[in-house]
C-alpha cells in the first residue's frame, strides 16, 4: 500500500491498544472488580471495547462514488461490493479486518464479538439491509469503514426503505471518528433527504470532511462553479460559522478526464489520505484520555467504598451504621477528599451514589487493598503517561478541521 | 484598448441611443406634449435621460483593490485616483467620459447635465465626500463607473463618516446596471459593515457579480479554501438560493505571484471582461423595451383624452359634461378599448386618472391628431422593432447570472 503514501496508517495503533488493554486488565480492572465499579458506573471494559478501531462513515447521494472510494482506499473491492451508475449499494456495510466473507445483518447483530448489537433496535427490515464484510488489507488493521446506501431524491423512495434511514445515519455518526460527506462535481444535487441526512450529522461537525468527488469530470472553471455552489448551499444548511474542510479530488484509479487541475487534485487527494492516516493516532490519544478519566473515577470509587467499609462495626448494628453512613455521605466525601488530597469535582453525584450503595451490604466489601491502589497509582502516574509520550508529538493530534 | 479583447464594449450602443433619441423626439414626444402626458404619468424624457450610460458600482472592504480594478479597466488612473495599502479612496467617485478633470460633489449635485442631483438628499457632509472624475477613454464611452470608499471594520469608523454609507450604497445600487462585490483572496474578512452593505444590495441580486481579487497571491489549494469560505459565508448572508456568479482573478497588470492557477485566472478575468462588455447591449435592449412600454401608455393616454375631448359640447354645458365624463370614466374606457381594439390592461388606473383629468379643462385639449398617432404607430410598429432587430441576437442578452 506504499503507492498512496499517507494512506498507510500509523503502525503503532495496534501496539498502543495492546499496551492499553494490558494496563487496564492487570492494574485497573482488579480494583474496579473489588469494589463493584460496574454496578455504580459503567460495565467493565472488554478487550474488544478498548481495541475498537476508529470508524469512518461515508454519506452521500447515490452514484456519488462511495463504494468506489472504499475500493480506492482498500485497493480492492470488499466482499459483496457493487459499483455502478444506477443505485447499487442497497445496504449499510461495515467493512472490517478478517478472513474474506460476508456476515448478514441478523447474525452480525447477535455477535458479541462485533460492536453492532445495538443495531437490533432498528428492526428486522433494517437488519436485512445491514451486513459486515470482512477482508484482509492493511488499511483495515487500523480502521472500520461504513459504506452506506446512496441517498435518493423523492419521498417515495424514502418510504420504501422500510426503516428510519436518518436515525441509522445518526447512530453511526455518533460512533464514527470521521464522517465523509461525498458530493459529485459532475452532478451536484442536494436533495431534501440529503439535507435531512446532513441534519442528522448535527453536533458532529468536527468529524465531518466534505469530499467533492469526480472533480476531473469537469473543466477547471466548471469545477470552481460547482464547488462554489456546494459551499453556498452547505453554508445555508449547516449552522456553524466554521467552514467545513473540503477535499476536492477523484477517488478512483482511472486517468483524469480534464487535466487542467491535475496537480491541485493530486495534492487534495494526498491531504485527505493524510487526514485519514491520523485517525488511528487521534483515536488512540482519545482512548488513553478516556481510560485516564475512568481510572481516576475508579480510584475515587474504591476510596469511598473502602472508607465506608472501615467504619462498619464487626458484628452488631451494621444496618444502623449503613443508614447513618448513607445519610451523611456528603460528610464522608469531605473526609475522604481531605485524607487523600482529592478535589471534590472528582467525586460522583452523592444522591445517585446513595441509591446504588443502599443496594449493597457495605460490610461485604473488602477493606482498602493498598497493593491494588498502588497498581492504579502506577497506571495513572507512569504507564498511561508513558503510553501518551510514546507518540511523536506531531500536529496530527490537533484536530485538523480549523486549519484552513 | 484591444489588449483586453472582450473589454471593448459594443460600438453600437451610442448609435442605438442616438436612434432612440431621434425616434422619441420626432415621433413620440409630440403626442405626449399634445395631451400633457407628463402631467398624468411621468416627465418628458430628455436626451440625457435616454442616453444615460450603464452604471457599474464597485463595493468592497478597503484595500481589496477597487481603485486598482478601475485602473485595470480604464487602462489608466482616473483624475484624483489614490491607490495604496492603507484606506485610500475616501469618497464616492463617479468616473465618466469627458475632458480630464474633477468636479467636486456640491457642484456635481447641482448640474442638471449630470444624473446626481438626487444625491443632495444625503446632506453636505456626504457631498463633500463625492466627486465626478471625468477622463477620455474608450470604456467610458459606454459605461459610468462608481468607485467607492473601502468598507472598514468597526463601529467607530462607521460613525466617523458623518453620512449614511449604507443608504448611499443603496441609492447607487438601485441605479446601477452591475454591482461588483470585491473580496480579497489574500485577506478574506467579512465585517459587520460589509454584511450591512450586502444587505443594502438586497433585491438587486441579479445585478451582483462577486470578484475574488488578488487570487494569485495565494497557492491554488489556499485559493480553494478561501473561495470555499467566502461562498459558505455569502450563502449564509444572501437569502436567495441562486448562487451568485463569481469571478476569480487578479485585476491589475503585475505578473502573478503564484502561477499554479494562471490559466484558470486568465479565463476568469476574460469572462468578467466579457460580462462587462455585454452591459451596454443589455442596457440598450432594456431601454428600448422601456420606451416601447412608455409609448403604448402615451398612445392609450392620447386616445382617452381626445375621446373625451370629442364628447365635449362646443359652447354650453362643458362643465356639466366634464363631470359626467369623469363619473363615467370606466364606461368611456370600455368604449375606447372596443373602438381601437386595445386591451383593458393597457389602460391607466381610472381613479388616479379621474383626479388628474379634473384639473384640466377637457375642451382645451386638441382633438385626435391622426398624423401624430400615425407617427406613434410607426414608432411602435416599425422603428423600435427595427432598432431591436439591429442587434445580432446573441445569448449576451440573456442575463448571465444563472448560466453556471
Ligand atoms: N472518481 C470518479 N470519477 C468518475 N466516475 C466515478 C468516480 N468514482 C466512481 N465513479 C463511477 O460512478 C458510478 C457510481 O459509483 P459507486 O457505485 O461507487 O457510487 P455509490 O456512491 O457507491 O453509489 P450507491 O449509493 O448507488 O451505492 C460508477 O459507475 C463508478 O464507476
Ligand atoms: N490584483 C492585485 N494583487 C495584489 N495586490 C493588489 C491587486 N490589486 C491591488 N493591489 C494592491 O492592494 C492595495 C490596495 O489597492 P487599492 O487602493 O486599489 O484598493 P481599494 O479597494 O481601492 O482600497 P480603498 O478602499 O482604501 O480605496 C494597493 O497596494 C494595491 O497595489
Ligand atoms: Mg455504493
Ligand atoms: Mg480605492
Amino acid at each position: 500500500s506504499s503507492k498512496k503514501g499517507g494512506a498507510a496508517p500509523v503502525k503503532e495503533f495496534k501496539d498502543i491498544m495492546d499496551g492499553l488493554k494490558s494496563i487496564y486488565q492487570t492494574k485497573i480492572k482488579p480494583l474496579e472488580q473489588a469494589y463493584s465499579f460496574d454496578q455504580f458506573h459503567s460495565p467493565f471494559l472488554t478487550n474488544a471495547d478498548i481495541g475498537a478501531k476508529p470508524m469512518v462513515l461515508l454519506v452521500g447521494q447515490y452514484s456519488v462514488g462511495k463504494s468506489t472510494f472504499v475500493k480506492y482506499i482498500l485497493e480492492k473491492e470488499y466482499p459483496g461490493c457493487h459499483i455502478g451508475p444506477e443505485p447499487t449499494t442497497d445496504r449499510f456495510v461495515a467493512i472490517m479486518n478478517g478472513e474474506e466473507r460476508v456476515i448478514p445483518g441478523n447474525a452480525a447483530a447477535v455477535s458479541t464479538e462485533l460492536p453492532f448489537t445495538a443495531l437490533t433496535r432498528f428492526g428486522a427490515s433494517f437488519l436485512s439491509k445491514f451486513q459486515v464484510s470482512s477482508l484482509s488489507t492493511p488499511v483495515l488493521e487500523d480502521v472500520v469503514i461504513i459504506d452506506t446506501p446512496g441517498i435518493l431524491s423523492g419521498e417515495k423512495q424514502r418510504l420504501q426503505r422500510g426503516y428510519d434511514f436518518t436515525a441509522v445515519i445518526e447512530w453511526f455518526a455518533e460512533r464514527a471518528d470521521m464522517i465523509l460527506l461525498l458530493f459529485d462535481a459532475h452532478k451536484l444535487d442536494i436533495s431534501d433527504e440529503f439535507k435531512r441526512a446532513i441534519g442528522a450529522l448535527r453536533g458532529h461537525d468536527e468529524k465531518i470532511r466534505v469530499v467533492l468527488n469526480k472533480a476531473d469530470m469537469v473543466s477547471g472553471q466548471q469545477l470552481l462553479r460547482v464547488y462554489g455552489a456546494m459551499m453556498w448551499s452547505l453554508g445555508k444548511v449547516v449552522q456553524t460559522p466554521e467552514v467545513m474542510r473540503v477535499y476536492i479530488g477523484s477517488f478512483w484509479d482511472n486517468p483524469p478526464q480534464h487535466k487542467d487541475c491535475e496537480m491541485l487534485l493530486k495534492a487534495e487527494q494526498q491531504d485527505l489520505l493524510n487526514d485519514l492516516s491520523t485517525l488511528p493516532r487521534n483515536a488512540a490519544v482519545r482512548k488513553i484520555n478516556e481510560i485516564v478519566k475512568r481510572t481516576r473515577m475508579a480510584k475515587v470509587h474504591a476510596l469511598i467504598v473502602s472508607h465506608c467499609r472501615e467504619q462498619m462495626p464487626a458484628m452488631f448494628g451494621q444496618s444502623k451504621k449503613q443508614t447513618e453512613l448513607i445519610n451523611n455521605l456528603e460528610g464522608e466525601f469531605e473526609k475522604i477528599a481531605r485524607q487523600h488530597q482529592l478535589v471534590r469535582g472528582d467525586f460522583p453525584d452523592p444522591n445517585r451514589f446513595k441509591e446504588k450503595l443502599a443496594m449493597f451490604k457495605i460490610e461485604k466489601f473488602p477493606k482498602l487493598d493498598k497493593k491494588m491502589l498502588a497498581l492504579v497509582d502506577e497506571a495513572l502516574g507512569i504507564d498511561l503517561p508513558k503510553l501518551l509520550s510514546d507518540f511523536p508529538q506531531t500536529q496530527a493530534i490537533v484536530p485538523t478541521i480549523m486549519q484552513n
